[in-house]
């Protein structure tokens, strides 16, 4: 099924203990659709300014990504990132935020964007998720990201929002600070519990990401790197994966089988993303190099107890 | 394989989200001691003061751990911890610490804790873990235990200790900070090309525990609780279970599927260790719950791939 994606489409300026980029192509948009280029076409709305040219587009072109909706603000400038990440990658700090053509985004879908059946809601205001899933009532797997800002000043707007899809995919802590549990099981079960998501996936960082349904808990670990040059766009890329892997089994029950398998192509092709800064690595990535990395995955968690006579 | 274990033996106060108490057994070496019982005998040394009675011995005796090496110093106090939990148990604030006996703690092991073949340094100054390791030279399978105070104010006795023992368990960030490694997995490699331990197992707390060899990385989620009392010695339980198992293992190659399961155990002991306050739990755990946890974490943890068409 064709997937559309809508959010932000970046200029980015990274420094990491690996080297820096003054100005690369980013943004969640941007990332998701590559990722779930990979499954099935993906439609990306979102807005660029004047400095977004050929080059940027091409990127997307090249792996069969419909840029159609790509909304072009004459005189404006593209939304534009800078941040620095500490020595171990486990803090990042934000140096610049210009939202320039993001600032008045205002979605607007073509006929094509709004049949898709697969839905992603990148992190935007929840007003304008909410306004989107609505332009898509056909969509039968929406699933939306969101972060700690929203929960902050737009809780009630984020949680109705939340109602409307499918599937929320969210870092740990935004899910603890969303629904007041300390743990993440209870934070997952409490989100379920709204009548909106059946899915539930919590984004772990370099430890991985969960997946909680009413019937399952699973839990996937970060592909082991030796080294990381770029984590930006990680999460995105991961939800590209997760999200195109369910758009490519549209016949099928969504079973916890398929969506642990969907978490791994997701944790296989983000593992690629920070292997390089920005998109690099994942706009000339393979389908032999993800089935590569998807087998070592399912060797690297292969877990079988043999028994054992416990004393007591 | 009888075990020895050399380390803390404590009374700690604890206050959580879930209640507190003012006084309650505790120590790296009684947590430890009471997760490996379920594997072998477990032999204990450690110094106690006057405050410690009878009712605290038989928690340990009740499980079959031989106490004859719990030394009791005449006129002192037992080591003392108190500590406050964040509401999401993700901080913690150390409100007092009193040495007491173990500030002048001088391991003395009998002739049986000394022929244990397996041996467990839990988490005391470099120099004392290194002088125990140089009086067990029969031991085939030697654990160490450690924290980020020895990193930093004793960092060359504590890479020389480290050089003499089998296995390594510490955090993932105290990992990092001893190698200056960015990423887990390469802290890891350059810990085993020391040429000491041929096994390092990572602690990521609420995330679960990390297996690395020369030939296996492995990553096991922690067993999901939906509602967590104290994790106060969850470490030093994960350690017991993973030890425990090895030990009970004797003839065995420590094989990558044997270690796979020795972290299966020792997840899952903790896991009921973080249920109730402080060693309540695991005081009267029986091998039947353990046995069931450890078959739900297998199907928790199952993936199998199905291949896919990928586009690209």
């Amino acid at each position: 099924m064709p997937v559309t994606v809508v959010g932000s489409i970046a200029f980015d300026a990274v420094k990491t203990a690996s080297g820096e980029r003054e100005k690369m192509l980013g943004g969640a948009a941007v990332h998701f659709a590559l990722a779930a280029s990979f499954f099935d076409e993906v439609r990306v709305v979102g807005p660029v300014g004047d400095d977004f040219g050929e080059a940027e587009l091409t990127v997307l072109r090249t792996r069969g990504v419909d840029v159609s909706d790509v909304e072009h603000v004459a005189g404006g400038r593209t939304f534009f990132w800078k941040g620095e990440y500490s020595w171990d990658f486990n803090e990042r700090e934000t140096l610049d935020t210009q939202l320039n053509v993001f600032e008045h985004f205002d979605p607007k879908l073509s006929d094509a964007s709004r049949s898709s059946e697969v839905l992603f809601l990148a992190n935007i205001v929840p007003d304008l998720q909410r306004q989107v899933r609505q332009q898509c009532p056909d969509a039968r797997f929406v699933a939306l990201d969101s972060m700690n800002l929203w929960i902050d000043i737009a809780r009630d707007s984020l949680v109705e929002t939340i109602g409307m899809v499918d599937c929320l995919i969210l870092n740990d802590g935004e899910l603890r600070q969303l629904t007041g549990q300390a743990k993440l099981v209870g934070a997952a079960r409490e989100v379920l519990s709204w009548g909106g998501p059946s899915v539930v996936v919590a984004k772990l960082g370099e430890y991985g990401a969960a997946l909680i349904t009413a019937e399952d808990y699973f839990q996937m670990p970060a592909f082991p790197l030796s080294t990381v040059v770029d984590p930006t766009g990680a999460g995105d890329t991961f939800a590209g994966g997760f999200v195109g892997y369910i758009a490519a089994h549209p016949g099928e029950e969504r079973s916890p089988e398929m969506l642990r398998r969907a978490m791994a192509y997701g944790t296989v092709i983000a593992s690629y993303n920070v292997e390089e800064f920005g998109t690099e690595r994942v706009a000339r990535l393979t389908g032999p190099e993800i089935a590569d990395r998807v087998a070592e995955l399912e060797r690297m968690m292969h877990f079988s107890d043999s028994p054992i006579q416990l004393r007591g």
